[in-house]
């Protein structure tokens, strides 16, 4: 006999044992029905693609995560690291097949190569929604309707939006002369709640000097509200453009719409990636902050500039559903549902197989799901199962049910350990449905 | 700039449009609904493994198909080219936490290098659902059971289930003394469908003479019930034995439960791979039996033996997604639904923005999947495009309707273009939900 094989998974991967399944499916489920209730579709595209398509711009950090190699026809592929790149190739593709604005939802794995020391995965999924093919300030503040909605519907209590506009501060760089830094600039604000005003001004002095870098960290405070904000930073600016124009919109929108208390102008959002151009935002839980934005985006220019020469501007957004979940944990509002039985009936004699899944179909159609189990162990261990399967009630069929009209059935409810005797399958179905 | 790089996916390899992903969607929505009712539950495992875990068999053809690489550590590893492998390594490494007999399923993505001549693709969903630790006739009736009403409730019509036992065709080969080219034999029977009685025979004589492989090919034919059948294979296999004695215990339980009729007992179903070890079967559409068999499986007598020392008995299936959906296709049953949202709101006002949005969320909290537009382009193309996305209603805002109370709608039914004028918000809702 061969020796055996240790079962052991990848550094940075996972199992998903039922428990952590469920509560993954349900919360998936949650976010999916947000987005459809808002008129967004699903698309897919392959995990595997070209290494050219995925990293077309090169990029440092990321072109070293990726999982890269040469599949049987000697193509060098790699596996996708993020949603949006895929998505922007699938635009440039589809474009003419589609009705544009198209939204689109996407919820699936991404890879990375990751250092697992910092409590990263390999292997995690996302959740993107996008509008493409609108300039419009109804398609951002969408966007930021439906980030605080899903949120909402899935339980993590009340979100701040925190938002920016990459364009007022790109003129408030060149007003400064050092609109040539812009990308170190916001790499390095972007790091602000990480590493501390201190740190951060160190950093800027290094790139453009003491007084600059004082400059950039009195423009990044916020003021007490987003209208004060707003026209401090449009004076800083050099005055109204349509940036400043586009977030006056979408605060008028925000007070329409009833919800302004819960959006925060703040200028030192700048979300590091340099491909967004407009509106910029982040995500707070209000009981669990510290944790970091759980649902991030911004407006884009041209979504597909590498595969197409037509312009696609868009907004969207991600939920990291890992993030999300890590909320939930630490505020106790996980489910811990064990399984989907509300019911399971137990097994007194094996040969009556048949007529336990008869009895069971019964049930099924009228919606209740229903375990049967198929080996005749004694009653108290198959209570026990029922528990840990998360079952509420068990089905004991007595000794002759099957051969007398009508079955009659007993009924245990496993918390309370009451049984109730000689009921007819009606009746125990309104039992268990409550 | 740099040049374009051509948008493509690779080879074997599909984009999912809306249209396809919601079909797909639905389509798992409605298979988990069904295996959620008979108490089953979901588990996920990584994309990516060790080599050695997945290939632990060797076994030479899936071996040449399998995405295998070096990762960033140098390690060796590989993409998941089925459910099976990385369940029987789940199983060993989770045994203790799990409540035996565990019952799961498991919907995910595989990928394979394969020959995409054949009109296979390389990326695929597979839909596996097993009961391991348990050994009785109840689980495999359970197992047949869930494909017949899992197939049932997504509406491709009557299935025939074709069913058979690998222990009773053993016992006969071994009689006939060519016990030892068993593997073979079921390998070439398995492929009788594909390639036809003649060139079974001939195929057959080559390994085992002409006599036997006529005796091989006797053996095989149904006869006109299960029960002149089961009475023929066990003759011809030397009497009864525990694997005759289940066939019968499982058309008891099938007689029991009302559900025999779509059963056959068919002694030329084998299933080629060699894991399993009792009852196997094939499941037929009876509207398009020659798109094969859509969902298969059998019993095996120890899933983890590679990876553990306990012996753990289980029964299973697996439907395939993509060819199920060529099914529902090729019967004119899938959906074709644009999208999820049942009504648009027109955008006649850009600066309405926030407005509609309210409103869309009424509308939202009511029930009703509800699209904004957000780009005051000319009504006659917002009735088009609310068409392409699907959509059945359009609501038209007033020109003053914000700023009188109370808010009055015009509400557009696209398919008879017909206009309904001044309803109040719960009037609407009223109509739209029918």
């Amino acid at each position: 006999m061969a020796p055996l094989i240790e079962p052991r998974v990848l550094k940075g991967f996972r199992d998903f044992l039922p428990a952590a399944e469920i509560e993954r499916r349900e919360l998936t489920e949650q976010i999916e029905t947000s987005f459809r209730s808002f008129g967004f579709v699903p698309i897919d595209t392959p995990a595997l693609e070209y290494t050219e398509i995925l990293l077309g711009k090169g990029g440092g950090e990321t072109e070293k995560q990726v999982y890269r190699f040469r599949d049987h026809g000697d193509r060098d592929v790699a596996l996708r690291f993020d949603l949006t790149v895929p998505f922007a190739r699938f635009m440039a593709e589809h474009r003419s097949e589609l009705p544009l604005p198209f939204k689109r939802y996407h919820i699936a794995k991404v890879w990375r190569g990751e250092n697992t020391q910092r409590g990263r995965y390999r292997e995690f999924t996302q959740c993107d929604f996008d509008i493409v093919g609108s300039e419009s300030a109804g398609a951002d503040f969408e966007i930021l309707l439906m980030m605080r909605e899903t949120l909402r519907s899935i339980g993590v209590g009340d979100v701040t939006i925190r938002m920016n506009h990459r364009g007022v501060f790109n003129r408030f760089l060149r007003r400064l002369g050092i609109e040539d830094k812009s990308v170190e600039i916001l790499r390095t604000v972007d790091k602000l709640s990480k590493i501390g005003m201190e740190s951060t001004f160190l950093q800027l002095s290094e790139l453009i000097g003491p007084e600059k870098a004082q400059n950039v960290l009195n423009y990044i405070q916020p003021h007490n509200t987003y209208k004060e904000t707003l026209a401090a930073i449009t004076e800083a600016a050099g005055g109204p453009g349509p940036d400043t124009e586009r977030l006056e919109t979408l605060h008028r929108f925000m007070e329409d719409a009833g919800i302004a208390d819960i959006f925060v102008l703040d200028p030192s959002i700048t979300r590091g990636l340099d491909y967004y151009t407009g509106v910029v935002y982040e995500t707070f839980l209000n009981d669990l902050p510290d944790i970091g934005s759980v649902c991030s985006g911004g407006r884009y220019d041209n979504l597909a500039a590498l595969y197409s020469k037509e312009q696609l501007p868009g907004v969207g957004a991600s939920i990291g559903l890992d993030r999300l979940i890590a909320a939930l944990e630490a505020l106790g509002r996980t489910k811990k549902a064990l399984g989907y039985a509300q019911v399971a009936i137990a097994c007194t004699d094996e040969s009556l197989g048949g007529h336990y899944q008869r009895l069971a179909s019964q049930l099924r159609c009228a919606g209740v799901s229903c375990e049967v189990f198929t080996e005749a162990k004694k009653i108290t261990q198959q209570y026990a199962l029922a528990e840990k399967k998360g079952a509420r009630w068990v089905i004991i069929c007595p000794e002759d049910a099957f051969t007398h009209e009508p079955l009659r059935l007993t009924l245990r409810e496993l918390t309370s350990r009451r049984d109730t005797e000689g009921l007819a399958v009606e009746e125990l179905i309104r039992i268990v449905k409550g």
